[in-house]
């Protein structure tokens, strides 16, 4: 009974369309033509990704690159997410992130910072970076640190990578302070997908290969919530203390066919 | 009534006997005179430093270049604490340390590595060397972190630096682990040095800039702990939530004063 009245999916990206590889990305058997089969059943369809490596718009052109007919408008990502924070707040960030990621804050007033906003920098976390983000949070009177995302780790074909939750433990030890988390599992993240698509949680279905941060997190929103057996799901995900799908599938394309019969 | 039977000092060494400087430290008034005399009174000194960016050789050497009568014999610091825990275990470490501290652990075999050993390795906390001893970690089955201190941050002449413990912190998250942590102000690391003193707790007292991990600490085995008003002491320590000290003096001169009157 799971897949019956939905109207929406969310899609999480890395592990459900594609997996990353040397070669930037292999596309999962099937997902491309399930993304084309969501679209013309007329659901409502989004990305919603914790992907902070890249701008929309590149991470958007590598996956059309991978046959996946998608938009910068469908995507709901951390950075955007952050800039709405940002300018709802009157803040300014001193911004330690990914080169990559820059354009997403161009419009963005940093000068005289009154907050960090931290990403998966990867080679931009230097030791002169992390002080340089250290002295200016805790010259705040009341520090402001902003993370996006709290992973952490990730594998990449050169091996484990840290992922940016370590950094943000670090900052929020030195500092004595707790981050504010922008993307998944935030349900203000959620909620904000949502509200792009224009679909109430009980009428959505959130498809993703991570246990906590996809199925968890969405399901903390009223949505229902598929792990899906590609990406970094692992057989001990089925024992997962605390957190239950509302099913598993094997992959998307199988998750799309059962929704779509319904 | 705190200075009564008296047989041994324990001397935190940055900010008791020199404050660090552009030039490496500028002693502080009257330190090096009040060392002597507590030799000259046959009182037993020992220094007692979390200082793991230079191997005791040559940290003793800059405290004599400064004119300090010590020698390495008398510096109780985590490197060697630590390489006696790494010794009893049979643990193997990875390092991720400063250079200058590497010869500490010369003796030690480090091929295989089952443990990491974590210092303020400053200009070694690159991205790379982050990943690297993250990824002997979790490729453990129970992964073991040593982190020689658990300081937030420091202050140099070009600025704040963020501290061991702050990349201690990012490696227990992203491992789910806890570190142990080696030096002040861990019980067993006083003990050790009470024990190379020969003498017992209830005759020693320690004399520190430093209301938690000098202070707390080494009141927490039993010693009595001075604050002096010197190096990182600010007026608010007097207000600690949790830790007095027996004694507030200005100095290492007028402790040792107040100690030899009796």
């Amino acid at each position: 009974g799971w897949a019956r009245a939905v109207r929406g999916l969310l899609l999480d990206v890395s592990g459900v369309l594609y997996d990353s590889g040397a070669d930037g990305g292999v596309p999962i058997a099937g997902s491309a033509e399930a993304v084309r089969r969501i679209k013309a059943s007329g659901l409502k369809l989004r990305l919603c990704t914790n992907e902070t490596q890249a701008s929309r718009e590149s991470f958007v052109r590598k996956l059309r690159g991978m046959g996946f007919d998608v938009s910068v408008a469908e995507v709901t990502a951390p950075a955007p997410a952050a800039c709405h924070i940002l300018k709802e707040r009157g803040l300014r960030p001193h911004l330690l992130v990914h080169d990559d990621l820059m354009p997403e804050f161009a419009e963005i007033d940093k000068t005289n910072p009154n907050c960090v906003v931290l990403g998966d920098a990867a080679e931009n976390f230097t030791y002169a970076n992390l002080n340089e983000a250290f002295r200016v949070l805790i010259g705040m009177e009341k520090p402001v640190l902003i993370s996006l995302g709290r992973g952490r780790y990730y594998k990449e074909t050169d091996g484990l990578k840290l992922d940016v939750g370590a950094y943000m433990k670090a900052l929020e030890y030195a500092c004595d302070v707790q981050a504010e988390v922008v993307g998944k599992p935030s349900k203000r993240f959620f909620e904000s997908a949502l509200a792009e698509m224009g679909v109430p949680p009980e009428q959505a279905i959130m498809i993703g290969d991570d246990i906590v941060n996809d199925v968890g997190g969405a399901q903390q929103c009223g949505m229902r919530a598929l792990q899906v057996r590609t990406g970094k799901y692992r057989p001990s995900d089925e024992n997962h203390p605390d957190v239950k799908p509302d099913a598993y599938v094997n992959n998307l394309a199988e998750a799309v066919d059962i929704i779509l019969r319904q």
